[in-house]
């Protein structure tokens, strides 16, 4: 278990702030805390991330690894909850929602979703949950 | 407050992995969670961080924005301590300890580390701790 | 003690949302959960406050009773923080910061903000933490 | 998720003290905390309501927005047990119970009380809890 | 720790309600949850104490054993702020405040207080939080 | 919710104090803290009961009211794990278990246990826990 | 209920600290804190193990008393989850996993493993938690 | 940080149970939660150890590895009042107080006791709680 007061902080490039916004207020539900001229702060899931607007942005093809980021639910309910936002929002999806190492320990679920500035978000839930990290 | 049973997650590129499992795990203090041949995954301050090997890695110049990742201690006491292991055990700092936005309400301190593969992790203690978004 | 997992949920009246969403996002530091044409919901502290779109809104006069809202702190560090983000950010003080009730067992300190929207926002600490209801 | 040590402070209008004191502590079942000759303040499900005699009180035609307040409950568990109490115990129905946003990500369920003074409290619960901001 | 969940509960003999409910409501700050004919259910520091109308009370003279009730606060300034209350607000003493046992590990600090019934309240604070058992 | 930190006290007499262990401990399955000349100290279900033994002990005829105590369960669960108890190790009924107050918002499950100083013990798990104070 | 910031330390001898790894962090899925020549420390559930590199490391006759170590899980899906990574990873069996005191109120479920130098390792769950001391 | 609903398990042998059950409950504070003809179980600082009557029972030179068992606190409070309690109760001291790794991040406070039955035991805290594992 994690310390609850504490919070993770992710910086991350982005093309345009308000297109950020729309994605991640808007769609994904995170709250906007604050907004300045060359970023917007937001609480994901509890967690901060700072969206970057990064100058001569440029996006190469998209791959999973090694860069991505997103939350592990321990609860199967907060996974599903999300995919159902997803689907009802239309969230752009790279990959999933599929299970992963079936039939072995760390098996879960994992659903990987896009930003508009190429980011991707991994949210994924463990059957077991001593297997999330 | 964040919920103590989820993990964030995040994936970042390394060049070796016994030399980041050198860095975050001996000199850092994060504890490993599981060893494949491509990855390690670690319990890093709570939450997961996968390090997944880069082949043909290259590292361009370091830059702070826009990506880098870390821990925002609610708790001064909890800032004070990773200083004093980034001390002890000679980490290599990228930027400060330095406080930053003097005598505005997001005032932070704030301390930029660097891994051997050019990751940039920030450690940040608000003066007022709902700035911590 | 309160259950960390419901929230209180407050809607109010306010004669403009862009002018809402400066005073209680940029300035106060709440967060912004949603924006419709006719409302914008807030993370206020923790719980939600609904700032809906008064057509043809009038203000009387400034009264303090008997409708306003706010947060108790049970530290006395948020109360100050709190302070702290009043005076940096120039907010709008209707009443105090001051003490009342002085020498009795309900004493604490209030201080009372307006919004742009001349609802009046009340922030409390207590000498003795049982007296905060 | 909020502070747990902290309340919520709302202050509202009431025509008759008695007559608050039967509905919101006999009926909704909230504790009475203290009773002045002016106010009753409350533990109202675990934030503070603190309810003020208004002379010369005057209620316009009841309308939900923009004013009202109430408790978005995580668990369903909760809002059926608030619905039984208000059955059980004929609390005056202002709407509902009844579902919002159908097929939305902000789907809830609502039912609207209104008290003896025409204060209309709201209690809700979310399909996706993250919603309730 | 206890499971902050539950409740103990406790029934008492008082000869008047009114009167209880002055002593612990009005004087000792509990919170009045039900009002019966024959008794009333109090909020009792987050624990129920019911008292109960007993006809034909008659109490004989106070002894502190073998019977007395009330809370050990793990906390120092928690039992700084009972005794604040008794003081302020006159609340009639039976013994101390002193220390017990002084010396030992079992030391700590008491006051008992008798409620209109003769009923007898003894609130602790230990040096050493585990001998609270 | 109370305080987890915290303790209720309550002192009440025994006969007999190898007797009373017998019951608590390794009947009812408290935990033994302290064993003086005098009493016995209980953590008794999270909570402190201490057993004085009360020398010309004389117990009247058995009568609920006005005293006696106990612990209400938020979860149904930890009431059939006692009820499972007192049947398995036969501990001696008063009274029920049965219902009380059906098709009241204070509906509740209670079950009453004498120990061998005619002391009662009753433990309710109420269908709305917000009934439980 | 335990307190959530302490860990409890116990230090047991193994005669290979490579095997050791491969055992509690492999395939047990503990986590690795510490390395060095002499010993390991892990994050064992929560709770710290550490394993001592032990010249001359001599193992008699298997017996599970008087010595053994584990968890006792609250909730019966950790055991599940705990039994189907040992089946998966196919960890030695010592014991189990088997129904303990059937019928009884220690009714409890065990499974007991041991590791590569011979120490045991017992987990559980009970049937009534508070018979988990 | 450790789930507070689960407990660590150590079972050790002891020569005699009485003599276990004088120095766990009655000088160490640890509370008796069960008493069986060939052990006791106990609530050790939250977490379960079971002392193994053992037949035939005989005690090498104590040493203080491999093995070992305690606790670790993250307050310096609980070490200190631990640290009381073993000097006003006297008992046997193995190793220590003394501060361990003294100018390096796994600085420490640690205390040694031996228990009639010649099982030594270790408190600590350490000034990096994150150094705990």
């Amino acid at each position: 278990m994690r310390d609850p007061n504490n919070a993770f902080h992710l910086a991350i490039p982005v093309r345009d702030l308000d297109e950020a916004l729309e994605f991640y207020v808007s769609k994904l539900g995170c709250h906007l805390a604050r907004r300045y001229d060359d970023r917007i702060t937001l609480d994901f899931f509890g967690d901060q991330v700072v969206c970057h607007l990064s100058e001569g942005y440029e996006s190469g093809p998209l791959e999973l690894y090694p860069r991505h980021f997103g939350v592990t639910f321990k609860e199967r309910r907060d996974f599903d909850d999300l995919l159902y936002l997803v689907n009802q929002r239309d969230l752009p999806l790279f990959r999933g929602p599929e299970p992963r190492f079936k039939d072995q320990v760390e098996e879960h679920l994992t659903v990987v979703l896009q930003d508009p500035s190429a980011n991707l978000l991994e949210f994924k839930h463990y059957r077991d949950p001593r297997m999330m990290y």
